[in-house]
């Protein structure tokens, strides 16, 4: 195995080129009363422990505020919409960011360990049944239609990690006993889904929810959390529009020493670093493609695929658009360009450091 | 008062995962002839001293560039418009960034020290008779429509840091004597106003400036001024518009320790940071609602808000779009959605340290 | 000379400091099989030499990946459209970010030496017998209009350097075969251009491509090389468009002293850092504007010129406009505003570090 060049620096500059490179990795986490910097490996382990600490906030007598003392009603499909329901699971899951142990793209090895625990968004079947598939990173994608309510029963199942999480997610409309988020003493039911619990979340799917959008955990410990893997998205569409022969969402993101307590930075698509690794993405002259792509860390990003440009929401044509935190951008065409082309975050630090894909096709 | 976590490490890589933590913080100053670091406690007070230094830019002859030889009308309202007359100074404030010593989001106490001097533009009544409230963070907010002119007389009331500043405004139109920079020996009047001086700037609303712009110093010691709070808005309406029934400008900003002297690192809105000090917001179902977002640091952003959807500029749906240094982005919507909500920029570490608040909707 | 403040720092803080303010310039390359830390004085060199170990790809037998084994055929000019040719070389060249040794804005000295080795695209006259103009950065702005090809011819001109090199452009429709880009064992022909060796890249302006699009190395040091100069731009217009009286693509990037191996760091727009240095611009009341702005670095920008602003894609106004890592964004207007105006990055910290220039109109 190759060290890697950050551990082999002399010893009085070795740390601080370190600190360098690798700072986007820290993070200050305040989890309910305590503030937790996560800056080195083995500081997750405090977070988890500050959020196992975090008890159930108590149910908040009606208060001055208006808003306290506010009902909410489930809310039903519209006519002629459906229910779609999904039972989603969050769960550990060994994950390993490099399978090839090789950068495709740089024809090189890649071989350090790169296995860490995640934490993710499994799809399980009705009444969590069985697993639908192996746990992994990003969680499923969750696809409705304006008129449709996306029912989602979601469960904890992170025994060790004795800490509550959620469900939070953008686009579609949602009372606040389903914004899946923890408020402290104003949580609702919805904000705090302890291990072995399980709630359902009903997100309703408004016309301005048309798009695609990130979710992601907003319990006590959601930065920790989400930077290890709690993510996924959804896709909305028009009552009836066609599905694009092929969609995928794309997220980007670094794991990094602190939440992995691995060895080296990685910066990631899909839990996945360099070529081979991360998403293949196989198409072919003639079909529409919708590829959505997020931001999922404290990082500000840009998308580029070679040989390709595409109209943004403007109607200008783009090939590298910025993208930020849990923002989205979609980009859509028919493909016309036959070949083997490589797609990448544009922040050259990202790129080199595991951020790019193989996009192939055939014609 | 519970320690800061970041001052509690242990000797040896305390400081180094501090400057992890805060490396954002520090920032270069060129002030007239000096550059300045401004990284650690203490350091603004050097930046002050360069500005202190910088004498009155001497009236440049009519040179070789025709630019300079060129003079300047004042504009006037345009047939049908008028003079809208604000009076402002510049002044120090004791300001406290976390007023209530607690999170209310987290449910738990902040109590340390987060009272600093901050340099702010005050509102005064008609011809400096008195203050129109007291010094905050940001300074007033300026609404003019389409064929009126600003008319802004502006007075440098910081005796005690002896340095000139200034207001440069976004969005509108002037001619160069109404920029308020400092550009060295080619400084024009507005450009440089002296503690005790007064300037009368004047800034035309044309139709190209309908929106919501930011303001700020642009004197010799613009970025440190302006890091301490020296930024407001414009907001520039069709002439006729109705006002919406809820408006308000959110400035997306750091308060870091080489700026404040505090202990501490913020990520504010406002001046302040965690709910219950930032803005709270108050509407109802039905209402109206305009929200001016700005970066106003070194840093990007975005911005969320739970339960809610917008159309950008482009006609797309968005929930959490990004926004630089200056740049403004506006939330547009009828209130549809009652309850508690949570906004936040959505860089996951501004989030966690202050740089949210409570969105409450009445049904 | 005056003393850089970063340099005259105590023993024990100085060092630093120095990192907290000038971390950015630290980053990580992918040079085939080998990941340098180019985060120091001298780092470069360690780059180059990794890429100077590389050898040409061979040529990869038909793999089981269908696009493998696909063949391209060079791309015509459309009815009515024209092939029209450049002759360009990768070149090292002497380059001075500050040959003023000034700060206009700031009316102040910049004394400190600032020149470092470049490697550039230069223009070169048919077939390439002999210079355009002097080696510069960036390199030449290539026109063409939707129909035509755009057909370079490229060399290698790096002898000292003994690395290949590329050109990748962005907006324009290209087969694999000119893509110009290492892709390791799948490499074609216009993705290994080594010292000595001459490619003729042909490019396709579709409809599509309509706008201003970045180029720049994406050989196997590609990182370090567009970061040292390697990047140009290409402005594609709608067929018998007039050209606007006064166009310009700008580059906002740093010059950090890893790569230069300079003692200062310098945010530079077009290679330079510092008004009057930085492109002026000169134009006169009544002209047609066109500025195309480009991040060239790892960093995020905005973009503001005073007393202007414009339409973006989307028809909303706006002055400071985000632009990320090779995106693009365009400014056009009629100008309107006569008078001397700083045009800057938004970013304080880039303005103050000679991200920023002068805007002239004349009446």
């Amino acid at each position: 195995m190759t060290p890697d060049p950050l551990d082999q620096l002399d010893p009085t500059l070795g740390r601080r080129r370190f600190l360098q490179v690798s700072a986007a990795g820290a993070f200050l986490c305040t989890i309910g009363s305590e503030r937790v910097a996560v800056a080195r490996r083995g500081d997750a382990a405090k977070a988890d422990a500050a959020a196992a600490r975090i008890a159930r906030p108590k149910a908040r007598a009606a208060a001055a505020e208006p808003t306290e003392s506010q009902t909410y009603v489930t809310p039903q499909p519209q006519p002629g919409g459906q229910k779609v329901e999904y039972w989603i699971q969050a769960t550990t899951a060994r994950w390993t960011i490099v399978p090839t142990k090789r950068d495709d793209w740089h024809g090189v090895a890649q071989p350090g360990g790169s296995t860490f625990t995640a934490v993710v968004y499994q799809q399980m079947t009705e009444g969590f049944a069985a697993a639908f598939g192996p746990a992994a990173m990003p969680g499923p994608t969750l696809h409705a239609e304006v008129g449709d309510t996306l029912v989602v029963h979601f469960r904890n199942n992170l025994g060790d990690l004795k800490q509550a999480v959620t469900m939070h997610p953008h686009g579609v409309k949602y009372n606040p006993e389903y914004d899946g988020v923890y408020l402290g003493d104003y949580t609702r039911a919805g904000g705090f889904i302890a291990p072995g619990e399980e709630f359902t979340y009903t997100w309703e799917c408004v016309p301005e929810s048309v798009g695609a959008w990130p979710y992601h955990d907003h319990g006590p410990n959601h930065t920790l959390n989400t930077f290890r893997g709690m993510f996924g998205s959804l896709v909305i569409r028009p009552k009836g529009e066609a599905v694009p022969i092929f969609e995928k969402s794309l997220f980007l993101h670094q794991l990094q020493p602190p939440v992995t307590g691995l060895k080296r930075s990685y910066q990631c698509i899909n839990g996945r670093a360099f070529a081979g690794n991360t998403p293949t993405i196989r198409v072919k002259v003639g079909q529409e493609v919708a590829l959505h792509v997020f931001g999922m860390d404290n990082n500000f990003h840009d998308f580029h695929i070679h040989g390709h440009r595409w109209k943004d929401a403007s109607g200008a044509f783009v090939d590298t658009p910025t993208v930020g935190p849990n923002e989205t951008t979609s980009v859509r065409f028919v493909e016309d360009n036959p070949g083997r082309w490589l797609y990448h975050c544009h922040v050259f630090s990202h790129q080199d450091a595991g951020m790019a894909g193989w996009y192939l096709v055939e014609q």
